[in-house]
């Protein structure tokens, strides 16, 4: 059992890992480099720095973390489950323990499409890697907002009869002969118990399965019983969500969207964690 | 009149002054390099610094100050008046005037002396600068907790016709003939309406004025009608405190009392004052 998980590798994550570590606790960390610190062409508002580029300002971190005893896993997370003083995390097809969650997952504006919620569980997936199973020798359909999703289409593809992808992304695909590319955009999910059909907007997709393939999940899928507002977790000056024992950092917990406000919310997000463990018998 | 002025120079100012800069606001800065900072051997959670010196630290935070336009001032500031949609902050005998006040002095734990409170402004000076002319020809005792009561005291001494010293630092002390040096522990003032004498463990000093010269002021007498927690001020996430334009960061606001969590709530006390002036007709 890890004492924390941190979901997020942007500034707020790796600012909690580093101040847990500091207080000596054993750190689980999940998460991909931050795609918009990478994208920032030039940052001038980290102090100590007058000017650096995302991807400097990445490298750095990343030293900064490669120097701590960190364990990191590159699986997505698809589930925190509330234990009785602590969590269970299934990231994909595997499952940790931690005494204590730090969520830093950054904020997403994508909008759902109609009816992923409503039929998340129900014909609808987040992820390939554990539901595939439920559709091998059927139909399935992906749409894909990450480059994730052209590894999730492939995997599929050799599991299922026949997968059509529907691409939010530009790359040149180079699937099986049974996947079908299907350059539309989603509307909604219709079905009754469960999903049946993907509409798009010039076109519709009949399939047994739907996944949905993104960076980031609803976190009301991610953490049932979390207490959000729209896009964000609703946190205290401590950084402790309505949920004990988990805390949040960095854009999740709302604006203004900015580097430094997200090292500050990780620091004080690990050491009430760390507060937390401490208290805990 | 500027749009922000920043009190403290430590890393929660700093980070207030490069994000209001970025907001294109004017910025008047008041404050001394963190001693805290400056006394830290060696850091660990700075993110992007693996390790790094105090001292070095200082050097690459002014660093970065210099490189923006930013006004300063070496005076301590005395009391911020509120105003009707501005602020007066006296600082020693000058004057300015700001839209909005960021408040980043630190914590100070030095208790103040019995009646230190009730007789300031009677009897009582927190600057020689200013009350230095109430006392001319007169018998004035400075309690001296920074070098700068050293030339406070220098100044007094050519202004009154005695001056006892006493010093909780350790120093050489080069004075007029007029200066006693009285090396003792203060207890309390007494007096009636004003103060009349300094008590001290193993002595007492009788005197028409008293000097009490030290890095930070009680935050109920530096800013009026502010709501205070004990040494703390209350702000709420957007690091406002209960006075419209006013706002907090750093150490002031509360534990922990980190580098990390200043900077961050540097930055989102000026993103906040930023947004206050924007919204100013």
């Amino acid at each position: 059992m890890y004492d924390v998980a941190i979901i997020g590798k942007g500034p707020a994550g790796i600012s909690a890992a580093i101040n847990a570590i500091a207080r000596n606790k054993s750190v689980l960390m999940f998460g991909r480099d931050s795609k918009k610190v990478m994208l920032s062409p030039s940052i001038h508002n980290y102090p100590g720095f007058v000017e650096i580029k995302g991807p400097e300002l990445i490298t750095k971190l990343n030293d900064h973390l490669s120097s701590l005893n960190i364990t990191f896993s590159s699986k997505m997370v698809n589930m925190v489950y509330t234990m009785d003083k602590y969590f269970a995390i299934q990231a994909e097809t595997d499952m940790f323990e931690a005494k204590t969650v730090i969520l830093a997952v950054g904020v997403d504006f994508k909008k759902s499409i109609d009816g992923e919620d409503k039929f998340l569980g129900s014909g609808v997936s987040y992820c390939a890697t554990c539901d595939a199973p439920l559709y091998k020798g059927k139909t399935v359909a992906v749409v894909g907002y990450n480059k994730e999703s052209i590894e999730e289409t492939r995997f599929l593809s050799e599991v299922c009869n026949k997968v059509y992808f529907v691409p939010a992304i530009n790359d040149d695909f180079n699937f099986n002969n049974n996947v079908e590319i299907v350059k539309d955009m989603p509307l909604r999910f219709e079905g009754d118990l469960s999903a049946k059909k993907l509409i798009l907007k010039n076109n519709e997709i009949s399939a047994d399965g739907f996944f949905v393939i993104k960076d980031s999940y609803p976190l009301k899928t991610l953490i049932p019983g979390l207490d959000v507002d729209g896009a964000h977790v609703k946190v205290n000056r401590n950084m402790e969500t309505n949920i004990k024992g988990l805390f949040a950092a960095g854009d999740v917990t709302g604006k203004p969207y900015q580097i430094a406000k997200a090292l500050g919310e990780g620091q004080v997000a690990a050491l009430s964690a760390a507060d937390y463990i401490d208290n805990l018998k």
